[in-house]
């Protein structure tokens, strides 16, 4: 069956009027609502309405807490940490980076480390979030283990996204990746479709590695990028990310069934307060005018991290935002 | 022919000699000399004396300035951007992370972007001079044009090498990775010896990965870590060092035979000024600990970054350091 297209509003009221029948605030509901519904428009499918259900099946289950906001627990120069109190994962991100873009208005760079929080859904949210207010955003989150250390049998690191945005006037350059090669949704398609992946994806019961997702599934094994490189990388996100924040490390989290307790860094840097807006500006254009310059290989093409955003964002807001059938009936059902 | 052992102090007693010969003053030389004495102890080959004859050339080439010595441009909050003034990169590179580190003793964080400076060899070191002194470091540099985007017939990102240290009183843990998945010296070693990489090493000239390092050498198509994810990662690396700095970019970079005027950025956070000593000494202890418990698959061994670095560290302080007999003889013949 072929994707609805929902108009982007109707999206958003939709999932802000489930928000609100589950107990957000209405102003808190139409936020998360819209962070999840611009995930979709921006055609990051793994993290939006698809995923919608997760955060209703965790607040059903008292892990996230809608009326919960971060509280300031110490501050030292245009550094704050805050406990995140079990509150929506993207409600709480969302703050998290605005007052990293608060400090940054003030000083040039402020950061925010952010524990007790819940999965921030898209990442991506949060460099954009800042790109647009022409400020750099960066953040990262510790996750749940799910991917093993280079070397390693059991799973105990995390995929650990890391999102580095940079503004830029035509189209900003918005990096949002997990250490992990494929995100495990996309093996689960994969596997379904009987299909492989088009480079190794993980492990197999041996350690060799694999292109066979099902093979990653079963062994809960994801590639970390780089090999031994994104290994170490995820390793330092999280002793960064809980060590800052006072909070969770990925083998806390790990405790629990479901995946809560996260701890997240934010930090964002003002061109602007930093006297630097023009040259940014020129300097950003000419790096990525070089960048797209490269020519690609036959069958190939070249993209900087957020080019196809805003080409997906501006088709969704036309034809509509594609949902499935099956998630958008899910989602009626809950409107009582 | 087997390697040499040199005792540590003599050959950094060497080293500063040379460099007093080509015109570093007593107190900068000894730094100098200390930093690619230190690289060759760590066990970082490729980046320590075997790296010193580039320094030479650069100097005589008087793309490196001996004297020279970082200039502040404009300071916000606890963000500073200084001029490297084209002084040697090791020195430059150390007196910025030690600025950082002193901002993050006043403010518990501290931000130093340095432009128009010169290769700071090992960058391990800066996240080692950190990380002994208790604090955090994070840094990382801009390089000339050395790695394709991915999809990308022409090499235009650099491999940008990324550090990350954090302090552990049983052993810091410290993560120096490029951007590329092998380095180029690596990959000369290999196709010296006819030999393969063990994981795809870079691109053939249609665009497809392969393992043959000659192949790789010759089109200058290093394979980014994590295929797409660390072509974007490197891209955003770039950028924040070369907007930040106000310096050159990689594309800057690449106009020069001579790879020179790199930009760079080096972060610090103290946890004792964060009010998180204790914490961060009893949480790092406990998320390494069970790191590594994982347990490795048969015939494979799991190690977090640096850990390996000690045991060489005592190792090379106890029999010596190795130091091909070639180069130790090219080095003995810049004494006049």
């Amino acid at each position: 069956m072929p994707d609805l297209l929902i108009p982007f509003p109707v999206l958003k009221q939709t999932l802000q009027q489930v928000l609100e029948q589950v107990g957000f605030e209405e102003s808190r509901a139409a936020l998360s609502a819209e962070l999840f519904a611009k995930t979709d428009l921006d055609g990051v499918r793994s993290h939006g309405v698809e995923r919608f259900d997760r955060l209703l099946q965790y607040i059903r289950a008292g892990v996230v807490l809608p009326d919960n906001t971060p509280v300031l627990l110490s501050k030292s120069g245009f550094f704050e940490r805050w406990d995140g109190q079990f509150g929506p994962g993207n409600l709480n991100a969302q703050t998290a980076m605005a007052r990293a873009m608060e400090l940054s208005s003030e000083n040039g760079m402020g950061c925010v480390a952010l524990g007790l929080t819940n999965h921030w859904m898209r990442g991506g949210s949060y460099g954009w979030q800042a790109v647009e207010q022409g400020k750099i955003g960066i953040c990262f989150t510790n996750t749940m283990p799910n991917m093993p250390a280079w070397g390693a049998k059991e799973s105990r690191l995390g995929n650990n996204p890391l999102v580095i945005g940079v503004p830029r006037k035509n189209g900003p350059v918005v990096l949002d990746m997990a250490m992990s090669q494929f995100a495990y949704g996309k093996l689960s398609r994969l596997a379904g479709a009987g299909e492989k992946t088009a480079f190794p994806a993980g492990f197999d019961q041996s350690g060799n590695l694999t292109d066979d997702p099902k093979t990653v599934l079963e062994n809960q094994s994801a590639l970390p990028v780089g090999l031994w490189k994104g290994s170490g990388l995820s390793l330092m996100l999280d002793l960064l990310a809980a060590l800052l924040s006072g909070g969770n490390s990925t083998k806390d989290i790990g405790k629990h069934r479901l995946e809560t307790g996260l701890s997240q860094v934010f930090i964002s840097l003002d061109p602007k307060v930093l006297g630097l807006e023009t040259w940014f500006e020129d300097k950003a254009e000419e790096i990525l005018e070089d960048y797209l310059g490269a020519g690609a290989f036959e069958g190939k093409s070249v993209f900087y991290p957020g080019q196809q955003t805003l080409l997906t964002r501006k088709r969704n807001l036309e034809a509509g935002v594609p949902v499935t059938a099956k998630t958008w009936e899910k989602l009626l059902n809950e409107l009582k």
